[in-house]
């Protein structure tokens, strides 16, 4: 390590001689490898990177110059190179460096990301920021291959590429984004590489042009633009220079002795350039070259075998969701699944495995994946859009204007619903109910634990409109499981616990947290009162009415932001029925999450047992003391309808449980 | 209309002879332009597509065979061809057809929209519905040029062009979308007929190879590829032939002799083909010829003359934020403007005569509008993203995960929030308080009048963060404006008028309204305090506070979405600091909203100043009436804090007003 740990910044860098930089990528790919494999995190796309982002921090001036890495989930090198060696072992750590770029983290990372195809946009404004201000340094933005199929990437480069701005982005092509990638531009990039073909007819064309002997000035130039022409062609670089790119490459992205002349030459050239490197994911450690895909993103594994360091004691929320999609879609032709390049991730590979024709992988391409499924159920099918609570934020105006305007019936599989871990801010699913509830004809579920995940998946699919179902990321409860899915009644929760002091109304994964702490409160002494709210929307106002009607306050808990949730749907409802009752939301507060294992985020935000227990018990003591201004049950309560009768019915029948 | 009439389904269509066809369009036009120019309407885009609309359903089987149109602002021809031509006067009126495709309103309407760039997405979801089901029919998805532009389009392009399935895409090419066309793809597209060298090319290469006496076949393949390749350098189709189309044209999308045989042949052809067609905008009408962009969506104009056939009493609140944009723009370099295609409808044209360098237009793509805004603010400049509601709900992942994560100062002028009238269901701003306001960072505001709006959009513009200002289509109030616009304090309310009974919340173009009902309410003998709530993030909670706290009941207004909304904020607020208090949320339902004028849904939803105090009464003598469950003021409120002290002071110090 004695190269790397001379470099405290891109400076120093600069002191070496090229010829010691493949000496210096071993040591960056071992230290890599050695912190990935104890803490998880993205291997094989940093892996190749190594020595492009080395050339990038020797040739440019950075901090000055702007180096964009588009989604970042590639920037260990950088972040190796740019003075955080030291901090590396804390990579993805509570407290520690993020595995993506983080302006808060350094001044050389230029801009946060997490999903794909937000670089050149971002990049470009920097361009644009900078012409503007006059002054004169470089922009690089480094994108991957997968992002070109995400419609930004393209909005981006048909703006840049409509300007004559100075502007660098790196193709960094290793022919896999997240999954393989799918669609034209993929088979676009490929042809390079296996259409022997086109390498025949350049150089014959170019024979063809040089044989002919007399040709005049007009002629000349005619023959030489025809050159281009075929070699336009054949290269890949005419899609890009169509879209007003200047085209070079593609280089071999490992090659110093390729890249460094040509990465120099790029920064000379004047408008927009595209440099197209070839790189190969997870180079230097064999078993992330065999299995890229696994390598994306691993959690810890064993160096010596490549193996996953411990395996998980129980199945998956998302293998329970797509063992529970393949029964369903074993009974109904109908149903087809959609994915935008998380075919592995959302577990789907195994729904692939047994219906190879009812599986779409759209690549990056969040948008086209919903409103393709609107288009498909508009026609009869039940398509399933299978998606992290944190991706489907890019299609939400594809759920509100091309799905739920038309009621049609498109499920959505939510998976990593709530806290997600390491990947931190980017990635939690803090929004989804917030951003699905007040959308018209939406119904909004989570279930309690696996069991229940499979029957609000079977209702989703039978349901005749737009319906979700939100999941968490790790492993299930291991309840027993019903023989088959079965069909819930919309708008019902469930009523867990009677009670008459205190009543929780959970959601999700924290309903078994809610169940436990209300044990605790009964030991208190505390008659508490838990319902499992189960569709966020609809809401069981009755339910929410009757339990509210017999205690003395609310409590709503949810793994998902406070503002505009589950918590603010009860408030509503309560409202709506003029109840009044003092009500407490547990849930994720107003700002961004950081990073941090899933437990130890939820006992920060109060959402384990012991979090609800306090917080319902302070709240308790609270209202217990207030003297004077707390009266007895009966009489506090104001109930009342602007319908002119009430919807409080301390008899009425009893539902739920 | 002796053909028109006849035409009552195209089965009715294909009785005539294509020699009647040019007669049938001008009786066409000819309603088109009777009914557009007393009701308003997408005019230029509808006279651009007559022939083409004619010659699709004269080929091809619908209801059976499928059109899809993007956008749908240009099914006019399809409406009249469709059995709709009686109720064609009712068009974009309350009760009457809509401006736009609805599947609700007839079975040609395959897919309702209103948002540009969702067309292929939806088109080829059906084209996978068709072969899933083994059926057979043909999918036509038309989509103008400027959707070319939408990363979505992209999306959908790259999908189905990387698989073989048989799909056709017309490309209706006016060389104008909504304002004219921009970036690379425009120039892209109109190279084909600005470009005579590309013909000459084409031309001489073509002589070229046929001058060259003796080529082996090798060579002669050869040489007929390199044909190709030059035509397909020359011709437009190149970049969609990358993409894995097959591309047919361009041709005159108004000549029947042109676009029946090459339809005809299109329709038998495999495989993913494009057929460009040239369209003009507003033909047969000539001020809309002259004048594209003023008739892409116009109000009733003067047929005679195209003039405007009523001048607005008072400027639109587009014009004021407009103009206090270049007020502040002159004073602050850094102050950049960027639209998405909507120059003329977000009123930037005046900003882009002042500094046409300093405003940014990206085509249909608001996805990277305001990515890229967060790069030019990471690097130093203001830069403020104009745009409809209803089309930001495209970037809400950017503003979640690009601007708001980092806390980048984007400041977004967010146009025609609330009720649109005539262009309904997907324009509708119904949203953003929504899906903005549980976002982190975000900074939310809304003005109650055009001197507001002023003062907001320079607060924005001051503030450190991403801050949003909404306000309505329409005229001003034609209050008095201060001499300059001054920051606001961030967070603070404005407490218009003191009361004791009921407490009106209201936000935006409701607060004039709640102020006229709390009059009214007066003069029934109530005592009504009404809030100007300005932020609906973040709440004034101190404000809401208190006047709860003097009040006995309270009564929020918003023109945007009840569920998740302003009153929803309320709500929380009131819950977190634990105040109960009778709360009625006055907003828009949880559905879709239909079009119609402002004036007629606003008192459909009860958002007038009758609407409120029909509403405020109704609540206050329900309350009044509840016999033994209502209390006297002082004992009926619960009041406590969890910090265990009473965050309500009812001596506490008067702010606002």
């Amino acid at each position: 390590m004695s190269l790397l740990k001379s470099i405290h910044s891109p400076a120093d860098l600069k002191k070496l001689s090229p010829k010691e930089f493949p000496l210096l990528c071993q040591e960056i790919r071992e230290q890599i490898i050695s912190v990935v494999s104890s803490v998880g995190g993205h291997l094989a796309s940093n892996l190749g990177v190594v020595e492009l982002s080395v050339a990038l921090h020797y040739l440019l001036n950075t901090p000055q110059d702007k180096i964009v890495w588009d989604t970042s989930n590639q920037a260990y090198t950088h972040k190796l190179l740019t003075g955080r060696r030291e901090q590396f072992h804390t990579l993805r750590q509570y407290g520690g460096l993020s595995g993506f770029c983080k302006r808060e983290e350094s001044e050389y990372d230029t801009f946060n990301a997490g999903h794909a195809g937000t670089g050149v946009s971002a990049a470009y404004g920097m361009v644009e920021a900078r012409d503007q201000q006059g002054l004169r340094h470089k922009v690089v933005c480094v994108v991957g291959d997968g992002a070109m199929t995400a419609g930004m990437t393209l909005e981006g480069l048909h703006h840049a590429g409509g300007t004559n701005r100075d502007f660098i982005v790196v193709l960094n092509d290793n022919q896999m984004s997240i999954s393989k990638n799918v669609g034209a531009i993929s088979s676009y990039l490929n042809r390079t590489f296996t259409g022997e073909f086109f390498t025949k007819v350049r150089e014959e064309t170019s024979q063809l042009l040089g044989a002919i002997p007399h040709i005049g000035p007009d002629m000349q130039k005619m023959a030489r633009r025809a050159e281009e022409l075929a070699k336009g062609m054949i290269l890949p670089g005419l899609l890009f220079e169509e879209l007003g790119f200047h085209y070079v490459g593609p280089i071999d992205g490992h090659n110093f002795e390729h890249l460094l002349p040509t990465l120099e030459n790029v920064l000379k050239m004047r408008g927009p350039v595209l440099l197209h490197v070839i790189t190969k994911k997870g180079l230097g450690y064999q078993p992330a070259v065999d299995n890229p895909v696994w390598f994306h993103a691993c959690p810890p594994f064993v160096r010596e075998t490549g193996e996953m360091a411990k395996k998980a004691p129980r199945p998956s929320y998302t293998a329970h969701a797509v063992n529970t999609l393949i029964k369903l879609a074993k009974e109904d032709r109908r149903i087809v699944a959609i994915t935008a390049a998380m075919c592995e991730g959302t577990g789907l590979t195994a729904f692939e495995k047994e219906f190879p024709d009812r599986l779409y992988d759209v690549g990056i391409a969040e948008q086209h994946a919903v409103t393709f499924a609107a288009g498909l159920a508009a026609e009869g099918m039940r398509p399933v859009v299978t998606i992290y609570s944190t991706f489907l934020q890019r299609s939400y105006d594809q759920v509100v204007h091309d799905v739920a305007t038309q009621n049609l019936p498109v499920a959505f599989c939510i998976d990593r619903g709530g806290l997600v871990a390491e990947d931190g801010t980017t990635h939690h699913g803090a929004f989804d109910f917030a951003y699905l509830r007040h959308v018209p004809n939406m119904v909004v579920m989570a279930p309690k634990d696996e069991n229940e995940l499979q029957h609000m998946i079977k209702t989703a699919l039978s349901y005749d409109g737009p319906a979700s179902v939100r999941y968490p990321r790790g492993t299930c409860l291991g309840v027993p499981m019903d023989q088959q899915p079965a069909v819930l009644e919309i708008g019902k929760g469930e009523l867990l616990r009677e009670g008459t002091d205190v009543a929780i109304a959970a959601i999700g994964v924290t309903v078994g947290q809610a169940v436990k702490a209300a044990e605790r409160l009964a030991e208190d002494g505390l008659s508490v009162a838990v319902i499992n709210g189960r569709f966020v929307k609809p809401l069981d106002d009755e339910l929410i009415a009757r339990v509210a009607g017999q205690t003395r306050c609310l409590v709503t808990v949810e793994e998902g932001s406070r503002m505009g949730g589950f918590g603010s749907a009860v408030l509503e409802s309560l409202a709506e029925q003029g109840i009044t009752v003092p009500t407490k939301l547990i849930g994720l507060p107003d700002w961004y999450i950081e990073q941090g294992p899933q437990d130890l985020l939820r006992e920060k935000y109060g959402l384990t047992a012991e979090g609800i227990y306090q917080t319902v018990k302070g709240f308790w003591e609270q209202l217990s003391t207030k003297g004077g201004e707390v009266r007895a049950r009966n009489v506090r309560r104001e109930t009342f309808s602007l319908r002119g009768e009430s919807l409080y019915h301390p008899e009425g029948d009893e539902q739920g449980s």
